[in-house]
């Protein structure tokens, strides 16, 4: 990838307030991959004190489009269609990582897929897997 | 639906820190059908300025998994299994609206559905539905 | 609607030889609504003895799919982008009849939903809700 | 896996007699790891004379639910409780080849994937994907 190309998407995911709200973080930019981490800050919790579903998907989901994005010419934007997420264990720890990849790229729909870890103490938990599709628009 | 129930589900709503970051707050709740709403705080946004798919998301899934929990027995929580959303237009305006819905209720799992409103100028507009599954477990 | 319209929904149902094989029938068409039947064939069932997941699937979808199209110019097909399926209770009875919706149409994707009901004795039990997406191909 | 686990699975599947109907074979059985294989047979075609999503869906499935079952005690059966699919190109070909993994293995949930290929000319391609949930109950 050209750095103009991870530029436009550090530029994209810094205009995500959410992100800055949840203290996500892009930690990866590559061709059809990405990786955002996110601590699990005491705003971000469901009721028994883990991570919220709603960090989870948000993340994951981020992830997903900005992987889509990585494939598309420069004057493109990515919006979620559908995504659907699989909550495998509970968000906790110290930090979450999701990791967003692309299936099948295209013009029209661009098919996508997402993993969620958890990590705590050394360790890495696969907490949530996302399938979805993303859609370009002008940007 | 008796008061305790009610007291319960407010208790649980309360716990959830995810749900104070985004503003959001409780406004309906009967047996099988729980109202949730959210403004779009400076902080919910995504890269074009509407709210991101991450606070439809949120609010969406609290809906549908609290609309769950009016039909279990007072010593459950909820937890989703899954659940896919599709987007429908962007999240503009003054207000977001969740109604989530229980399709059906069971001790194992319980299938749920839920709508997202934008209000806007006094227009309320459908931008999201989600299907999904939640699990009852122990309180 | 008009009979044309009807009449290409028909001569489309009809080149779908699976339709056939599964003994499916097109019992209503609608703008933005579809119903098909189909009985549970001695060849449709799963290990059980109850209605195969397929057949409930392919019904639903496809009740989906032709009442996206209800929604287009003359000139379109649809083919299914991604569908979720919800499985609420086993396929049992004497026959299932699959009701699409269209919630939101639109030129590059239409948002639809299928409800599928078991009829066994006189009593019909919802035993599947199914969520996607069909996208509006040339024909 | 034992001789006995691999027996009880042809022995479920011999016994859906979709999976006849529609010309499918159980082509390998591991722990974890489920692949059937289907042509497409004449009566199996969508509108255009391609393989019908039924038949996607239906192999899809069948070998996701198979390999939650190869992770169950022997006096199981698995039953779908939701799965989603992505149809990423038409499913033309010689014959179509699903292969169904097991994500997280579980008493309750069994949350699994699976992929669909079809054969054409010696290549092979990616034309489904999907994710969801299996439910054991008792045989």
């Amino acid at each position: 990838m050209e750095d103009s190309a991870r530029a436009r998407i550090r530029s994209s995911f810094a205009a995500q307030t959410m992100m800055a709200t949840l203290g996500a973080e892009l930690i990866e930019i590559d061709a059809g991959l990405i990786r955002i981490a996110a601590p699990i800050l005491p705003g971000s919790q469901q009721q028994q004190g883990f991570g919220h579903a709603g960090l989870t998907f948000a993340i994951g989901d981020s992830a997903a489009g900005y992987a889509a994005l990585t494939m598309l010419p420069p004057d493109n934007e990515v919006v979620t269609a559908e995504i659907k997420i699989n909550l495998l264990a509970p968000a906790r720890g110290d930090r979450l990582v999701a990791t967003g990849r692309v299936v099948k790229p295209g013009k029209r729909l661009c098919v996508v897929t997402s993993e969620v870890h958890a990590e705590h103490n050394g360790a890495s938990t696969l907490i949530a897997i996302l399938q979805g599709t993303m859609v370009p628009v002008p940007a």
